[in-house]
């Protein structure tokens, strides 16, 4: 009889291919599948864009008040990786039947080989990138920025005028030197005036709590960085809060809110700020989109003992 | 200050879209992502094709050991519609590197107005239907047997080798007829009759409990129907099984799998074989395919409880 288990069926399959294949077939594609998901949202399309996965290290100071033990126990409890983190990475087109509105931008292929195809998903999802009306960005983190800019440095998103929220600006770009930023800070402060400088008249500040575009009001969410700023879209009687860095992977910081990992400047003000937002989108059974959930990085957050569950939407044939 | 919750955020945004439009901002795309995704498996290459989704109306007979109220309770908890079941169909193509080989083949566009695209997709996937060298069936049921043929009854797989699992055929093509087999069950008896007719020279029959191709083994799953086989594919030291209708939509049946849905011929002997393969899978942490699962439908078996949880593979960029 057969041995249904791994070393069965490997031990099984190993034996089979060494006999020798007798005919050619279609060759290896080698390519994924273009990854961008599409719903709608009342009267907007929304248009989820993957930019890819960055693998992080893990060591034992990713987590600040987690063991690594813990971390990797966490992550294997799922299925992934235990020696590094595959941190991905999607953003959110918004198409509000009137505007074209994107919510921060990807890695620009800056960050690691396995990420930056942001502007090829975008494309295979019928959109250029000159087309987009409107930038928004959550914070200054280069996950979230570089993908403004290319390689060598020219803006992508050609006639977008490009909002971020002025406390982010003004810790990043007026209130600080590359010495007075924390030392674990200083790569993004660099970075941020990269992205940043000579785009001034492109960038508009605003101060979080308002509405930023037809549909779309900021929230703020300082603690991941000074200025962070979280997003809710709303039309046609419905909803979708954009959570941003609120909480990063979710197997990690929403089955374990507490948890603060080494991306929150300010731990404990992250920890209060992502424990209200999941408790209220557990509530109100509210649909969310987190930058770095398994994409299409879309979907519910449930209640599961002294933590809570990223619940993902089930893959429709039609937006 | 903004509400924070799904009543503010739709009164703000319904407040929003009264003002007009300014400007015409790219259409509407209106159609989702060519949905495949793409993962090696040793030496192999392995392609999940989605076929879409059926809308199966839900009544109180739909499961028969649970009440209406316990499968709606199920599926509110994971963020479904409680009035019918939104059943994904997701097919497997297996490239050996020598043959082409489906598994399963969607519902042919004959079954639901949101299922029917997996030619579309295996088309976006770059693969035309008369590449496919064989197509191996786990069982007869319309939703995996009717995308053989078009609607107008023309066979999709030119080329292909069709093989089926020996008991079932005998059940549905030999020792019964429309007046024999029980009446729940006479659509899928008449069903096979048209799919299979005039196609006898194209199918074999095999016995389950061998190996059906190279690095695929056929595991006789009988219950669900008389003749119902999964697939076990294994190769370079990895191994994935494919389930077929071990499970129906995880969120009822992985979760609570002591559940008998009507779908199960053999309820109690569906039941054990389920129990015993989800167990098996979670010990050995085996990779698995659910036809029924949610789009990619690839991913983990864990324990929770008296039951159990899919775990999703994280979508990754390259193959």
């Amino acid at each position: 009889m057969i041995a249904i288990d791994r070393r069965g069926l490997i031990a099984g399959g190993a034996a089979v291919l060494a006999s020798p294949a007798l005919q050619a077939a279609a060759p290896f594609a080698g390519r994924q599948a273009p990854a961008f998901y599409r719903f709608r949202l009342g009267d907007f399309e929304l248009t989820a864009l993957y930019d890819g996965i960055w693998d992080r290290p893990l060591d034992a100071k990713f987590v600040r008040n987690a063991s690594l033990g813990e971390v990797r126990r966490a992550l294997a409890d799922n299925f992934l990786p235990i020696d590094v983190l595959p941190l991905p990475f999607t953003a959110l087109l918004v198409n509000t039947g009137a505007r074209l509105i994107l919510i921060d931008t990807g890695s620009g292929g800056q960050m690691s080989p396995t990420a930056g195809s942001l502007v090829d998903n975008l494309g295979a999802a019928g959109v250029a990138p000159e087309q987009v009306d409107t930038v928004l960005i959550s914070h200054f983190h280069p996950d979230h920025i570089n993908g403004l800019r290319t390689k060598d440095d020219a803006l992508v998103f050609a006639n977008a005028e490009i909002m971020v929220p002025a406390p982010e600006w003004r810790y990043w770009m007026e209130e600080n030197s590359a010495t007075t930023v924390p030392e674990f800070a200083r790569g993004v402060f660099l970075n941020a005036g990269r992205v940043f400088r000579n785009a001034g008249d492109r960038v508009t500040r605003f101060e979080p709590g308002r509405e930023v575009a037809p549909g779309i009001v900021s929230i703020p969410a300082y603690g991941h960085t000074p200025g962070h700023t979280i997003y809710a879209i709303a039309s046609g009687g419905h909803a979708v809060l954009v959570l941003a860095d609120t909480a990063n992977h979710p197997w990690l910081f929403v089955r374990n809110p507490h948890w603060q990992p080494i991306f929150d400047m300010d731990g404990p003000l992250s920890v209060a700020f992502r424990r209200k937002m999941l408790d209220r989108a557990a509530t109100e059974r509210m649909l969310v989109q987190g930058y770095h959930f398994p994409f299409p990085a879309t979907g519910y957050i449930a209640r599961r003992g002294t933590g809570f569950d990223f619940v993902p939407v089930q893959w429709q044939p039609v937006p």
